[in-house]
Order: structure tokens, then sequence, then C-alpha cells
């Protein structure tokens, strides 16, 4: 039985899903994979932080923060304010790490995952920002430590993506690929198509938490070439900034436009797509108008989907539907027991 | 680094891919996973065998049987008939295992793998028949003998599906799934729908090798049938034999049929289904009219999809386009460097 000791620092919607989805299988991971786990650590925006190395109880840890408590109450120590600080005082062998991300510089994450993965953590987050700011840093660091710096949960969601060709598609090169990334432009996307306008759709994308109150990373496209960003640093071996990424929203995109396409029985969708011919990535995020022969036409609302093109398999597709927190969190867990199972 | 000796039992297509494959990845196998391998032993049904334990030159395995020519050219040893007699003398550390199965009891391709597992080697094949008829079996016995029986090509070719649970998915529980699994009944209906007969689309589907000669096993959904039971037992630990599989194949499907389908913006997929409610599963194979809202909607000609509902993600949705046996080589591939690689 091999036993870990967790820390958070960040513990929004995510977080919180998380800690419900470790209660709700630990039992399950204990006898599946011998792995057992306590918290040691929760720093938070808001709401303080609790250290205690006899483990944080985690129904306590929600209660509290239901009631709009301080997680003082659950700590055996005087409350850290700094991360770093909070790092080396709790003792922890996995950082999850989901604070709110400059993505001008990746930070305060990438620094968050340094002091972890330094201190000797799996460090795992759901940010973006790390990995397209410092992915080979953080990388060569974890290697260096024998640790992981895992972050499935950074483009679609849970969906496994980083990990199948991590694991299950060994030996597999990405030449290619394409998608729909950003679930809010598409969400607004399909409401215009059956009638709304622009702003009747950003606010109803809004009003059920998807579209923050300054929509435009999502609109701008900024949102989606981050992703692409992710996925070309990760999968492909090269270094690429978002802006690097061509880069066009959906501002332009009018009802008028939307009827058109839907005269040809197709349909305007903000496609994200890079490819690599010898080491040079053309990198792109844009509106197309996509023909009902495209798995993309199909893709509702928040779902998402990507398309590889290898060397060994023809075109591999992975959607995503109903993504929520829940699956963010599920990305989270995937990555700590990747982490440490044998 | 790390040396494998392989052994072939048949050479098909497929074994001809892989071993195209492994001679085109070799050098990208070497640097990135420090794994060598050379083949020891190869018995084909038509084309004798051959086991040198200097390593098979797999270019000239290749070019002796475009000309037609017999292994024995190549063999240090005099010509074994006998499979299990072969695994003795061949001294492999994995079986690649492609021969023609029968599906009423998986035959010989179990009793090669289960050899294989006992003479300490790891267990590979295509072949669905071990897997519905003794998935247990084999798991247990390669787990007693600290190795792998793998079976990544037997569901959608190359595309990962069960490495996908086994690996990148950890702690999801199957709930259920649906997919278009059998590639024959796909391409026969997308013909159909364009103006051709049954027996046109049956014709042409046989002219590009896709359908056999007797093409009853895919046309009554008997592959499908095999296909949900290989999933059922794996992904959701269940026994179920194909005739547990509700079965209903696509031969009363008439061109009108799928003339009022379309009239209606819909299509006929032969769909695989199954369920698990508290460990009863319920699985079928039948036609169903999809509406554009599916991925199944646009899946065309050969194109195959899987859709998962687990307890931890959404609908996760897997699209293989373009199969052929050089995917159904990589799944093999996979499943190699899946067991050895550290």
């Amino acid at each position: 039985m091999n036993h870990y000791k967790l820390a958070f620092i960040g513990f929004g919607n995510v977080g919180k899903a998380l800690a419900r989805l470790l209660l709700q299988k630990q039992d399950e991971i204990r006898s599946q994979y011998g792995i057992t786990f306590s918290t040691t650590g929760i720093t938070t925006g808001r709401h303080g932080s609790a250290i205690n190395p006899d483990g944080i109880d985690l129904e306590s840890v929600l209660d509290l923060l239901n009631a709009d408590g301080s997680l003082q109450d659950l700590s055996k120590l005087p409350q850290i304010q700094d991360a770093s600080n909070f790092l080396q005082h709790c003792d922890a062998n996995v950082l999850f790490e989901n604070t709110p991300v400059n993505y001008a510089n990746g930070q305060p994450a990438l620094d968050h995952l340094k002091v972890a993965l330094e201190l000797g953590m799996h460090a795992i987050t759901a940010n973006k920002g790390p990995v397209v700011h410092a992915y080979r840093q953080l990388s060569e660091l974890a290697v260096s430590k024998d640790r992981k710096f895992l972050f499935e949960s950074t483009v679609m969601d849970g969906a496994p993506i980083f990990s199948l060709f991590r694991t299950a598609l060994p030996a597999a090169r990405v030449r290619a690929f394409q998608g729909i990334l950003n679930s809010t432009t598409n969400l607004i996307l399909c409401r215009m198509e059956t009638g709304e306008s622009f702003h009747q759709a950003v606010a109803f994308a809004q009003s059920i938490g998807i579209a923050e109150t300054d929509p435009s990373g999502d609109i701008e496209g900024w949102d989606a070439a981050i992703k692409v960003a992710c996925l070309v640093n990760v999968l492909m071996g090269i270094p690429l900034k978002p802006d690097q990424v061509a880069r066009q929203g959906i501002r332009q995109i009018s009802p008028s436009d939307l009827a058109q396409a839907q005269a040809q029985g197709k349909r305007w969708k903000l496609v994200c797509s890079a490819s690599n011919e010898n080491g040079v990535v053309q990198a792109q995020v844009k509106p197309e108008m996509i023909g009902p022969d495209s798995p993309m036409f199909n893709i509702e609302g928040t779902t998402s989907i990507v398309q590889f093109e290898s060397d060994v398999l023809g075109l591999l597709s992975i959607i995503e539907s109903d993504p929520g927190p829940h699956t963010t969190a599920y990305g989270l867990l995937a990555d700590f027991l990747n982490a440490v199972r044998p």
C-alpha cells in the first residue's frame, strides 16, 4: 500500500470538484491500485489556508467553503500567505495547482509548480499558462527530480489527450491536428444559428458560467490559441507561444453569415489547427465553414473535438461531450494516479 | 538498452504490414525507448516457417513472400509444422499471433497465446476469438507469468481503445458504450444510400478487399457482436459470449428504407451498444436510424466510432478514419512497446 500526501493551491470550482471526486473514489483507488492519500495542505485566494500533517478532512473543507468560512479553523499551523512557504510546510508528495493565471507569463502557477518539483512533489495543474511558457523547463526539472509534471486538464478537460500519446500511442508522431477547442465560441455560434444575436448568445454563455464577465479571451480566439500552443509544445515537441498562432476570433461572424452557410448545408466553426512540416509549424485559429462530411459539423454547444493526423494511424478523432468542473477534476485525478501508480 | 526477440505465427497482410512498420520504426524505437529487437521465428500457413536465433532479416522475408517463396530458405532449423513445437524452438520474448481463427472457440489462436505465455513470452494478437473466449484465463495466466496479454487491434484496428482505459483513464468505470464497429456493413449502407443495390454494394466491398467471399459474418452482425463481446469482457469485466449479444444484421434494410430515412434527414447505421446496470449487461447489434445530432451520423465508409459513457467523464467518442492493415499493424506494435517499455 502506497500513501500519498496531497496539497492544493487554489480551491475554486475545480478544486471542490476534485475534492468530491477524491472522496467518491478513495475506496476504489485503494482496492484497485493499492494507493491511499491524505490532504496535508490547502491554500486559497479568499478562504485562507490550512496545513495539517495528520490530514485535513475534505468533507469538512467542502462544508466550510460552502458556508463561506475560513480554512484557518482546520489548520495546525498559523496562516501562511506565501505559496512557496506554504509548499515548504505542507510536506506533500503531490501538488494540485489551480490558481487564476496570467497568460502573458504563466504566473504565479509556473512558480508554484517549479517550487513543488524542486521540493520533490509531483506537479499537476489544469493551468495552460505554465505549459505554453515553460513546458520544456518544467518537464526537464521533473525528470531531474524523478517526478512528474502533468496537465491533462488543460485541453478538453478530462478527455485523454496528452496521456493518449504518452501512454496509449507509443512511437506515434503527430503531423497535424485540427479541432474545436473553445466551448464558449462554439456555444455562441450554435445559439446564433437558432436566431439569437451575438450579444444574446454571449449573455447566455455568461449566465450558465461558461463565459467570463469579459468574454474577449474566448471571443477573440486567445483561449483557443493557447490550447493550440499547448498541443504543439507537448505533442509536436516544438516551442510555440500563443502569439505565434495566427488568430482570428468570431466577432465578425454575423447572423447572415451563419444563415448563408446553413443554406449551403454548412456551419461556421472556430477551427484550431496546426501542422508540422519538417519541424516548421503552421498554427492557426480561425472561423471556417464546415460541411457535414466532417465530424466537426455536428459538434454542438460546449462539446469539443480534436482530430490527429499521425504517421501510424489514419485520422484519429476524440470528442468530449458534457464537460464541466467534474471532468476537469477527473483529468487532475487521472494525472495523480498516472504519476504515482506502479 | 533492452533487446527483445520476436516470433510471428501467421504472416498475412497484417503480418507483412507489421514487418514494414518494425523496419520503418526501428531506429526511432531504439533512440526513444532504448529498445532493440530481432525476429527469431516466423511460421505461416502457406509459406513454411523459419527459425534463426541470430535473427531473421524482415526485408528478406518480405521479398521472399512477395516472390511467393518459402521461408525455409531463411531457417537454421528444419521445418516445424506444429505451432507449440515452433514456439518452444524459437526462443522469443514476444509472440505476434495473427492466424485465421475459429470464432466458435477462438482456436487455434487461443492455444498459441497460452503456450507463448507459459513459455514466458508476451502474447499479442489481433484476433478477437481468444478475447471473447478466454480473456480472463489468458489475463490471469499472463499475470502469473509477469507477462502481458494484449490485443489492441481487435476492435477499431490500431485506434487506442483498450490501452485508453488501461493507461490514460485510470479509475474510470465504463457504464455503457455505443458505436459503429463493422466497416463492411457501414460501407455497404453508405453505397446503398447513393443508389447501389445491396448486391452491388457487397460486390464493391469485396472488390476492395474489405468484405470476404462469404460476407455473412459481417452482414448478419456477427463481427460486430464479437467486438461488442470483446469490449464488454475487457472494459466492463463481465464475461459475455457473442451469442449473448442480441443481434440483427443489415440484410433486411432496403433501398427504400434508406431513402425514407434520408427524407427525414436521417441515416440507417448498424449500431453496436451495451450497458451495464449493476452488473447486468444488455448488449446488442442492430440497425438504427441516426439523426444529425449524433457523431454516428456522418461516419462514412470504413470509418468507425465508439462512444463511452463512464462515471467520470461525459460522453467520450473515438473515431478512426482510413483503417487498413497498416493501422492494425500499428496496434500490434503499440502492444509490443506497451508490454516491454519501462
